[in-house]
């Protein structure tokens, strides 16, 4: 029985509490949130009780942390976690600064426990089965990587600024499924990027579309749409190409159904957002979590994964300001 | 170069005039209509010359006739082709009389010149691939025959009134398509049948809704969903069942198009009716017929295939209107 | 809080008590089984008690019955729990014999205690929305029902013994949900049954291969394909043809993958079978359970739907046999 | 009747020739080869004459020639037709060199006549149906456009020695095609390439997968995926992103035949090739051209858009051996 206590009681801290209570072979200890009331409801709901930060990260009935705190507390926390002998399962991205992460892992690496970072996206059943299938052979060697991915609509411009940008916020999950459908690091990157959806988004600095193509030195590419928009609901695809043929996971829908009229036919939206569409994905991520520690081997994706998309993201950020391609 | 005359300057003689023409191996000598200006057009369309029917019969320039003139004509044409040495093409039904379809079989019997008659969708190419690998073992042992055949509306009330009856007139071809895809002999039907789409449909003593089912000797079983009525095009879908798998057909479209919106994904309607649907399978079909001829092999489907499927329509007919099943 | 005792710890009563333990508004309080290990195994994965039949049925902190044993015990159980003031979902068939069903329906009534059946499939998400948007007239009038409904492979012949049949064991569901989607009750019913799948079950009397085709008093009508073999998953398929357009739903796959090669396109098979197709079906069937017993609503599907779909299957059932068509 | 000149008679003059004899308002007077055999066949299919380049361009029976030669004698032949007062169109590159292309389209300005480009994709019954739509505002301003365009596989390496290299030859539909959707022409270009497919194209100089990216002066970005491999058919899909939703368009199969088995459900493989996937496409364009002609209107596409998407083309090449962005 794995004890986990969980830090952050927001949106995502509420996915992973629920798993880890329901998870068979884990038990939720303990919550933390700053917000009191939404640390007590979420206890409640899952059995569990409210401790601080402090208590939570050194309490020795508890084996592992799940970090889902605003991101700039992520580093601080890991370390205190690590320091404290806590296997540590931190929601992405690590930090918005490279530096600071690069800091953060060297202390991991001396801490030595375990820490795997939440890019869920891997642990989307369709997602995994394309990976697997791809690293057994299936398609060949993969010569390009398609992303098509659309959040339904932008988030508050308040979000927006403390977000580090489109390419830290939101591609960084494409960045992080590119290179593990790859197989192979990117080794330059471009990006155009525009603002389109929201005129606030510009003047927050940000963009809400864009394209970035990437090259491995292999010559492999990868290349990932975005945009903040999607009036279809949570528009989520990708596709590997190989030399033997052509692998591709596509949208979700919440029925089967299809209806027939004049107009033609016509199925159901994508699944609204991240919630619905990953809600396995962030169950069978917390599994891989529990079963990594339990088995003693490292879990993956790991710190240094979370630092490689972190370097894609700012890489990209870069090129879309200077407008020239960037090595990494 | 197989010369060709066509008998019937209607909507289904305009298409094989037309496929004819553009035969590589075949010419277009001859049409006739009982409506002159009908003829007339479809002869200067297709470069071909305007002859009485008694005179593309008897042509010594013309080998083989092609049938496309009202149902109740078609036995008297066939005999009377067939006594001057013609190949015969026939559109089904080749009455609505299963007698004096048998004293036509046997007329043609005698004169030992091959007959088709025009089951089209056997030459659907997704129908005609089904049924290929059916038989190539794909599926196994055929156990099970599913087949939704609905037209986009009814056709005026004058027409069916000497249709022959829904079962005679519109579920002919599903029954010789049952019969294709069982690769056996039903040897018992029976039939549920309404009227729910035009009142007049039934003071005209027809109906307009029907399911079938039939089973053969060795008990494997054809069921068939017929309406009048389908708002979303022309509903033309079929189903093997087999001990190893299924094989299915299902609906075309105009394009490939796809349109996300906040309702959700939406494609084209089925194509329309049948001139859009089979548009192919009236060329094959016709090539088939052509094919036949030059190398000397019997045309299939033959007079035989147009007695059965009558037969069974018959059968249903009777089954609709008693409220029992019917031994064939 | 609703408390509940669940009565058979088989396949099925687990499913239910699973759902029961993790309702956010019940709480599982016992189990039951005749197989000591099984109840304990069940209770101790929910952190329930094991009890006797009578402890559940007669205590006072349970407050609903969930039966779960084999079918030959479910009238007594229903009969003791509506006697002991308890609220009582019971699994299907209600019993295989409808005068037995009629005589506990009675004492149903006058305990004026809830009963609701498990026809689970009313509750998958894709057929109630169908229903749902059938109900409220997208369709228009319905005028046809489609049901394609195959298990992937035969039960053990030990099943077959006592499982009264195909149409009482497998098509009852498919009887059920054509009675949910007409919307009206069938007046006649015909079937065509054949044993193809495996000779087995043709020595033990019963067919694996069946069409039934029915109408209602106002002509609509609705067929199912029932076999007990499907190789390519669980096939569950509905289509309700109405007037103005077409409603369907179709099978389920566990990835959304697509392979491309020579080949050609391919995807998942269906789902294996009803533990996954059903899985949230059965959670929402339980929650539309215990929503009703809080609001004081009958349930629904009810008693009387599970005497209607069984005299239905018995109706069935006389037809394979007789050759004829059955009024009900 | 409009009467056709065709200039060339290998692969693609051969589906022009067939395709002004079966045209009813065309009339296809004469064809030229170099190779007097292709000529002679093709005339003798199409019931034409077999002359020389010169009596095909002055002839006074001739109203439209149709230039099928290679690459390299477009330009001298649109010259000599259009002194000659003859309406031309042309297939697609117009030359590899954009000075070139500049000098002959003043001489067409100067001659008057209409000239039109074979950017056949462009008459593609999906991706018109999706231009279309788009410019009727179905989805809102255009945000993105997504295009994914493979061959089945490499072209021998002869070809391409003298193909003026994957942008020029392969890519310059697709650009041609973004241009199409975007509705606003691209300002900059990226170009990711690399040699993946044969090493043979990569001693030949050139690159055989490739991701472009371009943008517009207000933002829009068009990404475009090109391989000379797709073992699963040629993969042509479309798709267009806007404010208000998606239009896509996808491949297209030979059958609608779906087969289910253990393994799953497979569909036929995408169409071989451009001569399937765009034989509709071809006929739409000369009826296009031939309805510009007899209307008196410009045809389109036309001389600026050949020019158009060869400067995207020359500059996505530059990119590719630059590394870095082109300015247009």
């Amino acid at each position: 029985m794995l004890r986990i206590g969980v830090l952050g009681a927001g949106r995502i801290g509420k996915i992973h509490a629920a798993n880890a209570a329901a998870h068979p072979r884990a038990k939720l200890v303990a919550v933390f949130d700053v917000d009191q009331a939404a640390a007590q409801a979420l206890a409640a709901s899952a059995a569990a009780e409210v401790r601080s930060r402090e208590a939570i990260i050194d309490g020795s009935d508890i084996d592992a942390v799940l970090i889902c705190t605003p991101t700039d507390t992520h580093c601080d926390l890991i370390e205190a976690a690590m320091k404290a002998g806590k296997a540590v399962f931190s929601e992405k991205p690590v930090d918005l600064s490279a530096a600071r992460v690069r800091t953060c892992l060297e202390i991991v690496a001396r801490a030595g426990r375990p820490l795997m970072i939440g890019f869920n996206r891997r642990f989307d059943p369709s997602f995994a089965t394309v990976e697997r299938r791809v690293r057994a052979g299936e398609v060949g060697a993969v010569e390009l990587v398609t992303i098509i991915s659309k959040d339904p609509g932008p988030p508050p411009l308040s979000y927006i600024a403390r977000s580090g940008g489109l390419f830290r916020d939101m591609m960084i999950h494409d960045l992080d499924m590119a290179r593990f459908l790859l197989g192979e690091e990117p080794v330059e990157i471009f990006a155009h990027a525009s603002n389109l959806v929201d005129p606030g988004i510009g003047q927050a600095g940000d963009v809400d579309t864009a394209v970035v193509t990437m090259k491995t030195a292999s010559g492999k590419i990868a290349h990932i749409a975005n945009s903040r928009r999607a009036t279809y609901g949570y528009d989520q695809r990708i596709e590997v190409h190989g030399s033997d043929g052509l692998l591709r996971a596509g949208n979700k829908t919440q029925t089967s159904v299809e209806a027939g009229t004049k107009a033609g036919f016509a199925t159901d939206p994508a699944l609204p957002f991240f919630l619905e569409r990953y809600e396995m994905a962030y169950r069978l991520e917390l599994d891989a979590f529990i079963t990594a520690i339990e088995s003693g081997r490292a879990p993956s994706p790991d710190g240094e994964d979370g630092l490689k998309a972190l370097v894609l993201a700012d890489a990209a950020t870069e090129s879309a300001s200077s407008g020239k391609p960037v090595k990494i």
